[in-house]
Order: C-alpha cells, then structure tokens, then sequence
C-alpha cells in the first residue's frame, strides 16, 4: 500500500498530538514538520515554513496545527496550493467564509481541503445534523461541553492579582442534561446548563478577595454557578495537569405521541490527542476525496463516514453495518 | 421548492410510521402506498402493487417497508427499475449481497438506492465506523441494545402452553456498559451484557412450570440473566403495549497514555418510528444523490450527513458546524 505523506504545520500541543498519532496509522507516514523555528524538540525532519513550496511534490497532505484566530484566516489558503489540507479552525461564525476562501484556492492547485475538523466544530457538528435530520419535523437539540478544562477562563484566574496558579473547569449542569433527555431544556441559556470550578492556589489571606474578584468578574462568571477551591501548590501540580474535556449533543423529538433521545457523547483525557485523531481522520478523507478526482473544501457534512476509516469499504460492510 | 414524490411498498407497522411521518417533511409528498391488499385503512391512495410499473413517471421515491426474511431479498431489486429507492434490510450477514444486487438494479436503471437504514443497522452502523475512525490505532468497540422489546424473544415465550400474553425485553447490563465506558470489557459475550427480562399472563397454578420452561430454553434464555414476572392482564394492557427500544455504542481508545470514549446513545418510545425517520432522511438523500448525476447502491456509511437533512447545506454550514 502506498502510504499517505504527510507533513505538519505548526507544533504546538495539536501538533505534537498529530505527530503522535501519524506513527499509530497503517496508511501514512510522516515527511515532516513546518515551523517558523529552526529546531522543534523531536526527531522528525524540521522545515522552514518559508520553503513550504520547495516540498510540493514529497507531501500529499498537509496537517495544519496553527491557531484559529490569526494563522489560519491568513495562512491555511496559500498551503492548499501546495497539497490537500486539514484544519481544525474553530471561529463557528466565520466557518462559511473560511470554507468559501479554502474552496477557491483548493480547487485553483487542483487539491482538497476538509475545514474544521475535530471534536466541536467536527463531531459535534455532524452529530447536531444527523440528530437533528432524524427528528426532523419536531426536534429540541442542545449541546454541552465538560467537563473540560477552558483555556480563556483559566486564563482569566491566572490575571487576578495573587493568583499563583488556577484553571478553570466547565461543566454541565447535571439537571440540565436530564432536562434536555426529556426535551424540556427549551430557552435554558449556557449560564444555566454549565457550572464553572476553578482551581486556584493563592496565599491565604488573599483567599476572601480572590474569590469576590471571581464571582464577579462580568461576562466570565457572574450568572453562572461557580465553584472556588483553593488547594495547594503540590495537589496542584499532581492533579490539575491534564487536559481533559468532552460533552454532549442531545436532540429529543417527537412522532406523534412517542418521544426519542439521540444523545451522542465524549469523555475525553486529552483534548488535543482527540482533537488530532479527528483532524487526521479527516486528513485521510481529504486524501481520498482528491484521488476520487474530486477539489475543493468540505466541511465534516460534506464527506461520508467511510472515508475516515482507513479500513476498506468492503470490511466496513461486512463487519459494521 | 418542487417535493420528493414518495410512496411506500409494504404497509406493516414500518410502512405506516413512515406514512404518518412523510406528512411532517417539508420536500416530501406522499403520492400512494402499494400493497397486495385491495383496500387499506387509511386516506392515502392505495396501489396494486403488481401496477408499479404504471406509476413510475409520478414517483419519486419509494421507500421499501417489506419484510426483511423474503419480501425485500426477492423484491427489492425490481423496485430499483422503477425508482430511487430506500430499504431497512436488517439481515446484517448479507448486506454486501444485497447492496450488491441492489447496485446492478439501481444503476441498469439510472436510480439510486440506499439500503440498510434505520437504526441498527443504520445509524448504529455510522457510529461504529466514526468510532473506529476516530480511534483508529487502539480502540475497543461494542454495541448494546435495549431497553427494547423484542419481538423474537416474545414469540418465544407465546408459544409455551399456558402463557396468555407475554413480552419480552432486552436490556443492557449497567455493570457490562461501565465496563464498556472503562475500556474493560473485552471479551465479554452478549449473554454477559444483556439482560432478559418477561411480563407473562398466565393462571396461577402454571406459573412455576413456566418460569422453568423460560429459564430452561436454549438460545433464547439459557445463559442470560433472567427476569420473569407474572402479572394480570389489564397490568399487562396498560403498560406493555408500547414498542420502546434503543441502545448504546461505545468506542473506547488510548492515544498513548490518555483514555477516550465516544458514546452514542439512542432511547426510542416507538421502535418503527424511528427507524422510519432514519429511512426518510436516507431517502432524501436517495434522491439528492440521483439529482447530483450519482446511480447505484449506497450504505448508509456512504452518505455523506449533510444530504439527510431537509434544510440547505449552506445552512448546516452557517448554525451547525
């Protein structure tokens, strides 16, 4: 089998996630890794983002690992004209511009490029449709993320004056998920459905006014249900080091008398591991979607489950329909 | 916006859930049900089913709500001549057969058809194949139905001298599911996942040698464990009159040294019901894929999310990704 070469650009932690789970792929290899630096800590091949172009005819599929709110908007539609492309950019409101501008500079070299992919926006999104196109005539559908560690809240713990160390977790509200199950979660905004606990460490004497600053901190958590526990440094440098995250994409519907839940679940230990598996899966749809002569971009709506697989259409069949 | 002309084949309890929820649809019109009876009871035109020929310049669409032991293996491919079509073929083993038989149909004539919806298979079958995309180097997988009832089981328990009126239903063991959700449970069989649970009517002085023929037949019970419960008929009346099912999916996967799990979760109060959601979106998509130049047979894994529902892509594009 001729294997997919791939190549990386960015190496941050989705990066380095890709890096990881290339090597456990039976059908790709990695060429190498794109990066403004020149020496990434690893041992694959290091090349300078500058001579992308030098590279086209050794890559068919290019990872891109690099943030949503600059990089990729300037970026992602000058590395479509060197090869297929994957991304995982995550701005939902910009996604129909981002497919428009990928679509016309894939379709210009002749390539393909899947947008943002990953777990919300990716799985999650192809799960609202297919929840939402079951259920079609009368349907609720509500998505809930967590418990997961949030990256701008915690960052906005670690502004607050004598904060050493915090993170954020988000998670739903317990009552609210059962509510959604019953279809009875209608109007309920994210302030109701999602509880924040921060982890801090701080001195002591700090604690009262820390937790005042927290709790009314507008737009970040006054409204919501938050939680502040201070802990010390070494409980924090054990447990509150990992990334974990997930949530739920409910839909309830009725037909006439009979109620359905379709509920579509991940529980996830590192974020960027799960975000990468779908980015790769993607990858390799991209990959395939070009040699079936087709160009151009897809979102996650776009492209049928099988081609993620890197099993034959023939053994999917056989063993999982 | 010109509707999908649809009509049904087959009028069982697939068929009128599927003509109840047809009225629900935004691009679909019910033109007929053909059936080998001459008057049906419902306000919906009824065909000779022998006349299909007759009306294929005003059908769209026909959704397939045959049996699956012999009506669809032997008709199926003959509607295919006529219109896109859409089945539930639930035979697992013999999918690729039929897909096969129903591709040369389908294509000879220009039509598309896709086959196997529903539920399981159908959306469960999409979910196994995200899951183990997803997941791909290191993944376990396993799938659990209920709570359901199953008709085969129920038969079973009507035949035993004595028995009035009795059901049968399937449920997951909550210990085997968290095993599942873990990751730990490998090698478990669907008689140490699954639990059986039997209503029966029957007089009083029979109810001992009954529970001991149910507990002591093979295939159906022997091996599970059982549950069985005599009650009165008007209990039986009022609370097991329903057809509820439903089950889970669960892929579990390490990316080196972080646990992940991806579940999907269906609990349906009207078992046809759903399945006929899910045969109406494919059924869109049947069509959709015939307006976009495409012919032959398709699995649901080869239907891309985006094509089962009735709301434009550019808007899926815009609310869901």
């Amino acid at each position: 089998m001729t294997k997919i070469r791939a190549a990386i650009v960015g190496y941050g932690n989705l990066g380095k996630s890709v890096e990881k789970l290339i090597a456990q792929q039976p059908d790709m290899e990695l060429v190498g890794i794109f990066s403004r630096r020149e020496t990434l800590d690893t041992e694959t091949p290091v090349f300078n983002v500058a001579d992308a172009e030098k590279h086209t005819e050794d890559i068919d599929l290019l990872f891109l690992c690099m943030g949503s709110a600059t990089d990729i908007p300037e970026q992602a539609p000058g590395f479509a004209a060197f090869a297929c492309t994957v991304d995982t950019y995550d701005n939902h409101r910009d996604v129909p511009r981002h497919r428009r501008v990928m679509d016309e500079a894939a379709r210009a070299a002749g390539n393909v490029s899947v947008v943002s992919t990953g777990w919300d926006p990716g799985m999650f999104s192809i799960n609202r449709v297919y929840g939402a196109a079951m259920l079609a005539a009368n349907h609720q559908q509500h998505t809930f993320w967590g418990p997961g560690l949030s990256q701008g809240h915690s960052d906005a713990l670690r502004r607050i004056s004598g904060v050493q160390k915090a993170v954020q977790y988000t998670l739903p509200s317990e009552e609210a998920l059962e509510k959604a199950r019953r279809g009875e979660a209608a109007g309920l905004t994210g302030k109701q459905t999602h509880q924040r606990h921060c982890y801090v460490v701080a001195p002591e004497s700090e604690h009262e006014r820390i937790e005042d600053e927290i709790r009314t901190m507008a737009d970040y958590f006054v409204g919501y249900e938050v939680e502040v526990n201070f802990i010390d440094e070494a409980t924090f440098d054990a447990e509150h080091n990992g990334m974990p995250h997930g949530g739920h994409v409910i839909t309830t519907g009725d037909t006439g008398g009979f109620n359905h839940t379709v509920e579509y679940i991940l529980k996830l230990e590192r974020n960027p591991d799960f975000t990468a598996s779908s980015q790769i899966a993607f990858g390799r749809a991209a990959y395939r979607l070009k040699e079936q002569g087709q160009t151009g971009a897809f979102t996650v709506l776009e492209v049928a489950p099988y081609l993620l697989s890197p099993e034959p259409l023939e053994d999917l069949v056989s063993r999982d329909v």
